[in-house]
């Protein structure tokens, strides 16, 4: 069994926003030369998540505003009394920091209409840090 | 170490259903002849999602009405200029396409009240695909 | 490749409760000596789930406020026909009962700000079961 680690770097621009990760993600995977087994997405951030959908420009407004509507800024919440980003935590609890998809004769197996994403929700930020792990034969 | 791979194919009847894929599950993992390690269950549409709780009718149908309140289909969505299921979409990002379950002894380490579902978000439609990883020792 | 196995067991005191299970999942992983690989944490649970995030007394009480508000205790669920608890199995199955995090070096790729939690949604309860999995080299 062989097991690769990447690091991804990502600088955020906005404070939420959504950056797709999927071509990084294959290119890794192949470099990898494993060809069955999984791939584990890991975000090392308590204000974001990844997940995976359709790559569309009006989706990725709808998930952004779908988010702005569940975790309000301000809502008397109890973390803003040391911080000013308990909407972030809250979405990346509930959302979740990973992903894991299965790796089948050197290809991730997504659908069709699924990329992955990297989604801030606490940015602009430097120096986001996502942990690919590929580990399989 | 060893890898199987199983797909398993589903048609749904309603726009959103959920089916239970328990059985499948645990009989793929018994003729993977593997005894301990990881079920990964990944689905690979950006409309349906995989979950875990008690099959138990009157929940079933909480759940798909929790959704139908939380992912309103009519809210102005704007990948709904392109299509006419954001609603859908929205539900499968938050929720996700996957879970992961210990295999030990053979056998999977659900709890007496958790049971494993596709998760229909738009249906009807034919051929949906869930791939079933099996992946250790 | 080597896979080990745990199993914690947890008393709660409250209905909601999130208890910080970090420091005996780190334990564990160095016990197993297994330097590269995964550790998978699975709550057996149909009523509870499994969160990262930061370990912050404010933070914490508005995880679970948030959970509250959208799962209220009484809203005609069907569920509650033969039960009490269908706010604490939705909130189980759209949160979810597993985390997947990257071993590296013998370490939790945990952030700084990561914390690993279970999330008790229908305490108190005795001997609340979650398995910890490592998997690796």
């Amino acid at each position: 069994m062989n097991i690769k680690f990447k690091e991804i770097v990502i600088n955020t621009k906005r404070r939420r926003e959504i950056v797709n990760i999927t071509e990084e993600i294959q290119k890794f995977v192949n470099e990898s030369k494993i060809n069955n087994g999984i791939c584990l997405v890991y975000s090392t951030h308590a204000t974001s998540a990844i997940i995976i959908n359709e790559n569309e420009s009006g989706l990725l407004e709808d998930i952004i505003r779908k988010i702005n509507e569940d975790y309000p800024i301000e809502k008397g919440w109890l973390h803003n009394r040391i911080d000013d980003n308990a909407d972030a935590h809250l979405a990346s609890t509930f959302i979740g920091p990973s992903v894991t998809i299965p790796i089948k004769d050197g290809k991730l197996c997504l659908g069709t209409w699924q990329d992955i994403f990297f989604l801030e929700l606490d940015g602009p930020r430097i120096g986001r840090k996502i942990i690919i792990e590929v580990l399989g034969v």
